[in-house]
């Protein structure tokens, strides 16, 4: 019975309920689905769960299921099979389909050839809409989201788009050329796959053409893999700002989990202890004033908590395209301004506090210094990070607020405790 | 020269520039813009940029602006526009598509009905598709992303959806009835915007047709709308994660952006006088071993870091449904797996440095054991506390990092001192 709600279920659907099993009644409800589908399927899952299917089948089983998918599909589903099945399947593939595959593959992640497929219609130029239009019925279906027809000529050299929609209210006499578009928007197979996502959402594409340097069309992107690859890359962000390496199985072992997490927890261990040492040098200050000690974390902690504020809103910009190398300074100047503010607000805030707690007026006074300068160190660095990190090509996002937290806290504790020494003792 | 520019230029493209130029220079390109395209760019603009562009105009430009835009478009911008405006504007629609705006502005922001339009071309089921095709060739015309076309019968009562795709390649006297799907995917202007973005990409949809409780066909969904939502929804995670509470013009005056980031930082500063509190018990403590003082941040930051990365995999787990109370459990049994390895790993490793720098050996598993103990808090809140607020119907997302790290500091120093004071005092 529960085999039969399976089959009615759209793949996407099934691989949801996967995704939110645990291990093992995941892979007994994954035995219960009809192997035809097991492709489709595969498809749809999360990486981290498509691996534990993966695992639980055998090369025969895998062969199968590759063989019903489509070129495009195969090479999303490809680098996570095993050699010889990959092997195997492209032996069973033909010339074309086997070039379309070792291609697609070639493609880095992040570039277009790696999310565009190639389930392409085209016409020719110098037919009348009649013609197409009799030509569409004879081919009795079009692939998923075909919203244009792409115009060609004898060597596959794109001259143009032919929308679905002007070909059903346009004068059937008219010849495709004087009907189609001749300024689509137009992607190549090695161009980054983020930017024609921009695309996409800036000019409200349902699919594109991919052409090659030499004009031939190749294939086409469409919008429900730029959804995808939307939803991916914020949450790539999200969980890298946190210091994750990738998505998590939610059901994954403790040994994986922890293997997905340490690289950073150790990061933060080790600037943890450089933290440490900080106040290791004023150890002599703390000795005499103990007040020291409990003041010194409200410092760190805000300067952190203010400096990830301000990188996460440069990541954004970062991804956004509106932030660069170019307008840093006015970035940092505006950043500075925020931080000043809030440090002879906050700081004067926690420095009457200090004052009130322990009577002292040159420690509030030194509470307020340093809370307003740790605010500044944050909103220098919040900036000057992520965009050394994008300049030198690697993901602003990635572990910034370990790195951001690593400053506010090394540099509050300096500066606090060193004001302190110099003023208090 | 530069206003010839602009006029060639796709509004979403003005609309990035505007937005990466500062206020002044904003203001000027502004000028430029040929006021026919004031409404559409307005439109592409975020929520920051375009109130300083519409705070630089008056009525009359705003009317005409407005003037030129659907009545979804109008709803879009209605919020911005200043009172009078609005009434102005509302006068001169007529009656149908005042009961459109003022219904779509009657839904809330995150009901499909906020993401809904009206261009949507109905059909009936009796006729044949070469009269549905004789039918559009009189429209001359369909509205951006139709991919299909809407069966309904006379009282507007939606029978099912016909895609263009079948009906160009479908026999011309076949009956519309006989071509149409009926299992469509439909919303209603109530449901969650949320989902029936989910629904997009999961079913891969381009456009979905909108009915009220009896059927009736009122709206459709596009996959632009639900692309713009997705990218909105992701960023205001990350930003509300940081403590953010919108998202910031670049080129925002310092005042305002102070306005946005004070509120979490407040409560930050709440949270981090409770910690130095905490501490303050332990002064005496402090004062006869004072590498307490330099050590006890180790403890409270890696718990804080280790924190945060459980609650940014369950706020996305929250995000993607695949986390709920009910499974509640057996993540929390994982996260404190997760904890314990770290905490014996990374706490042994870090006592050791405590042994070698302070050549105490109780010290070093007091430091061991403090470590596994906030981590272990850190795993339990890192669940609990985004779980907790989904419960009470609160965003998981906004300021769970501040909130944890909270958590983790106060805790981190209580058990560290207090073990401390236990067992080496
Ligand atoms: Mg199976
Ligand atoms: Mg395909
Ligand atoms: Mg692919
Ligand atoms: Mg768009
Ligand atoms: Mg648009
Ligand atoms: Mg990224
Ligand atoms: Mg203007
Ligand atoms: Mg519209
Ligand atoms: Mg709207
Ligand atoms: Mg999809
Ligand atoms: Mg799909
Ligand atoms: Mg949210
Ligand atoms: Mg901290």
């Amino acid at each position: 019975e529960l085999q039969k709600k399976l089959e009615l279920l759209h793949p996407a659907d099934v691989a949801y309920i996967l995704e939110a099993l645990p291990l093992e009644q995941r892979l007994d409800v994954w035995e219960l689905v009809k192997a035809d589908r097991d492709g489709e399927i595969l498809l749809e899952v999360s990486d981290a769960v498509r691996q534990t299917l993966i695992a639980d089948m055998d090369s025969d089983e895998l062969l199968a299921a590759a063989e019903r998918l489509d070129t495009d599909e195969l090479a999303d589903l490809a680098p996570d099979l095993p050699k010889d099945v990959l092997q195997d399947l492209l032996d069973s593939l033909d010339a074309q389909n086997r070039a379309r595959l070792q291609s697609a593959l070639s493609y880095s992640d992040d570039a277009v050839g790696s999310i565009m497929d190639f389930d392409i219609v085209t016409i020719r130029e110098d037919i009348t809409l009649e013609v197409a239009l009799r030509y569409m019925r004879r081919l009795g279906g079009l692939p998923d989201h075909t919203d244009k027809l792409f115009v060609v000529d004898r060597d596959d050299v794109l001259h143009g788009v032919l929308p679905l929609k002007r070909l059903v209210v346009s004068d059937l006499d008219a010849k495709v050329a004087d009907v189609m578009s001749e300024d689509a928007v137009i992607f190549h197979p090695e161009d980054i796959a983020d930017d024609a996502a921009k695309a996409f959402e800036r000019y409200d594409l349902v699919t594109a053409p991919v052409v090659d340097e030499s004009g031939k069309l190749v294939g086409r992107v469409t919008v429900d893999a730029v959804m995808d690859l939307i939803r991916e890359e914020a949450e790539s962000d999200m969980l890298s700002m946190a210091g994750l390496r990738e998505e998590e199985d939610f059901f994954a072992s403790v040994w994986k989990s922890v293997q997905n997490r340490w690289a950073w927890l150790a990061i933060n261990l080790i600037t943890a202890l450089i933290a440490s040492r900080v106040i290791g040098l004023f150890e002599g200050s703390i000795e005499k004033i103990v007040a020291l000690a409990a003041l010194m974390p409200i410092v760190a902690g805000v300067g952190g908590n203010s400096g990830n504020q301000t990188t996460t809103m440069i990541v954004r910009g970062l991804a956004l395209g509106q932030v660069a190398s170019h307008n840093m300074k006015s970035l940092i100047t505006k950043e500075l301004g925020v931080a000043l503010l809030n440090g002879l607000l906050w700081g004067g805030v926690i420095g009457a506090v200090a004052y009130a707690l322990y009577g002292s007026y040159p420690l509030g006074l030194v509470m307020m210094s340093a809370m307003t300068l740790n605010l500044l160190l944050a909103a220098l660095m919040g900036v000057v990070i992520p965009l050394m990190m994008n300049k030198i090509g690697r993901d602003p996002a990635v572990g910034s607020s370990v790195l951001i937290t690593a400053m506010t806290d090394s540099g509050g504790f300096f500066i606090f405790l060193g004001l302190a020494t110099i003023f208090l003792i």
